[in-house]
């Protein structure tokens, strides 16, 4: 297995484009990753993309080929990767396999989704489809019904508490003001996060991610190659892609995803660090108490310590692991399967120093999770300046 | 790249199955492709999963991890493949290459689809979702009219006829008689194949593949621990995905498919042999008029012969070249997500000498062509007796 570079990152804003499509807004995506890396569509050798529910949200299937032929990408092996909300990590999970083992050299990786043309009813029963039909969904959980009896359990069981939640939202909304192409730049108090409209108890607004339209891409290569196409190529140090039980009411402990701890574990050993090394994460803040989870899950704090781990300080720019520099799923947006490819762009920019007044100063390693669904799905991807 | 087989093969029957779901169904093709090749859920490395349209023929999405985990997998990638007709395919094409690349050792290939349950205009909906929605679905062309404009150029074009397209209707289902897991086990004349109801002209009933249940699943290994697992290993000699533009008006000439032609190519180039090597092929027959271009597309035959080649019984069981000696998608029906990998069940069964009145004798080299929409996917196979 040869080392395998991010030479290029292209992401729309997100939000809600009326005036947007699908093929529209991954071309976008797709031209500005090409034309950041310095290649033509015809140096690209495979395309991979993930998307959630194009069929669903959209009517469109098929999609691989169809964005492919529409970015100029001529005959090659164009597939479509769904794994919910992880969709895009595991596409770039998947590419990244293929360049390293030298299948190919020169490989595109999106992802998209466009949620807002749809009524929000719609989308919820859109995205249950991410749990057990048979079982959870034929109950009546949706997600943050199901995110809402994580957030209960791990109040009792850790003591987790209300403005623990909240304080996940108001951090992220922070970090979100300062990135131009995040949905919702809006600054909010505690008092707002902790007040807001209820939706699913423990769970209110504000602690739920966004409906949005948008899409990312990245193009990889061989590191060896990386410097011909970009002057700050980012190096994909470890990452792993794992699998756990769909529905949560087959887990044994609903506190903890066994599939990010396992990928979390598997991208650190291949990457050779501990989360201590880490200097800047995007973590799959789907719900708020998903990323108090996640932080515990990957070893950043002590297990049940998310909540207070957050309320120090230590996740907000200039603590000592920024999370969610880009506003995250809550603030940036969750066009659900561009997210995990977004995430990468974002971290791409932090190693590159692109980030403006959201900038970490002094990365050298950033690390990615991408979960899917209530974690049947997780990719975990730890990048480094190269 | 190091050589990969096939070391177990499992299926369903496909048909009507009112009692299964698509995680029955699943695991039942899971668990005999498992149990031929003798490995048990704890040797699989990574799962790949084709399935076109799950979450809207069953509502179910994230199919890879909820498939994985109820067959006994824990913790391994879990991915699901979407490209439309050819998502099992593709999946296989991914996993080969996984494989080929020493990532894994043991990978477990599955494709699945249950569309009985939705009524046949909801059916011709869903499918639609693979052609172009701006364009010639927005149009209110569903695929069998998109077959049909392809079927009326290639009569215009090459004076192919009515009874040339009739007669791959017979061959098929003459052939899927000889299948006891065909879904419509039933000769028909030639008379019959002619006259059958009109769908969309020139096409009519007997001409179109059928609407149906069912998984099929393989597990592959490197060829070099083939025989720790099976005494019938089959070699993968060859194998390429292509891709092409999704609507048919953006093609120059609707008659053939370059992503067809492109695929085959490769993988013979791959295989180092040519279409007169080839001893038994399963060619996507989603419409009679495929099949004909398919032949040409594939180098079976000149092109615009396809019709005149079939006429002549070659084609046929006892001819120089069977085709769809399962009875393609016509008669063994075409479970849309698990065609790709039931081919190459048939194809394995056919290495193997296991297919009693429908085996072609002394197979050494197999074919299968997995085809997604109008031609915008393409995966080619070619098989060997290892």
């Amino acid at each position: 297995m040869r080392p395998v570079a991010i030479i290029g990152a292209g992401k729309t804003p997100f939000g809600a484009f009326p005036d947007q499509d699908i093929r529209s807004l991954s071309l976008t995506a797709c031209r500005d990753a090409m034309a950041d890396a310095g290649v033509t569509p015809a140096e690209i050798e495979a395309f991979y993309l993930g998307n959630f529910a194009g069929p669903a949200f959209a009517g469109q299937n098929h999609l691989a080929p169809y964005i492919a032929a529409a970015s100029g990408l001529e005959g090659v092996p164009a597939t479509r990767f769904e794994a919910a909300c992880a969709s895009s990590g595991s596409a770039f999970f998947h590419a990244y396999s293929a360049v390293a083992a030298g299948l190919y050299d020169i490989v595109l990786v999106a992802g998209v989704e466009v949620m807002t043309a749809q009524p929000t009813a719609k989308v919820t029963e859109i995205l249950a489809g991410a749990g057990d039909l048979n079982g959870e969904v034929r109950a009546g959980a949706t997600f943050p019904a199901l995110f809402a009896m994580i957030a209960r359990r791990h109040m009792h069981q850790y003591g987790t508490t209300r403005e623990h939640l909240s304080q996940v939202a108001v951090k992220n909304h922070a970090h979100g003001f300062l990135n131009p192409g995040a949905h919702l730049r809006k600054r909010i108090t505690l008092e707002q996060a902790v007040n807001g409209r209820p939706v699913s108890e423990p769970l209110n607004l504000f602690d739920c991610s966004l409906v949005s339209d948008g899409a990312a891409a990245v193009v990889i290569a061989p590191l060896e190659r990386a410097r011909e196409f970009s002057a700050q190529p980012v190096k994909v140090r470890g990452i792993a892609q794992t699998s756990d039980r769909v529905a949560l009411d087959e887990k044994a402990d609903i506190t903890t995803f066994p599939a990010v701890v396992s990928a979390g574990k598997k991208a650190l050993a291949m990457a050779g660090v501990t989360a201590e090394d880490i200097r800047v994460a995007e973590l799959h803040d789907c719900f708020t108490i998903a990323e108090i989870v996640a932080l515990e899950d990957l070893g950043f704090c002590p297990k049940g310590q998310g909540g207070p781990f957050s309320a120090t300080g230590a996740t907000s720019l200039g603590g000592a692991i920024p999370v969610n520099t880009s506003g995250g799923l809550k603030s940036k947006g969750h066009p659900v399967g561009a997210t995990g490819v977004a995430q990468l762009c974002e971290l791409t920019a932090q190693l590159r120093g692109q980030c403006g007044e959201r900038q970490v100063p002094n990365v050298q390693l950033a690390l990615a999770q991408n979960l899917g669904g209530s974690g049947a799905t997780c990719v975990v991807t730890i990048l480094e300046a190269a």
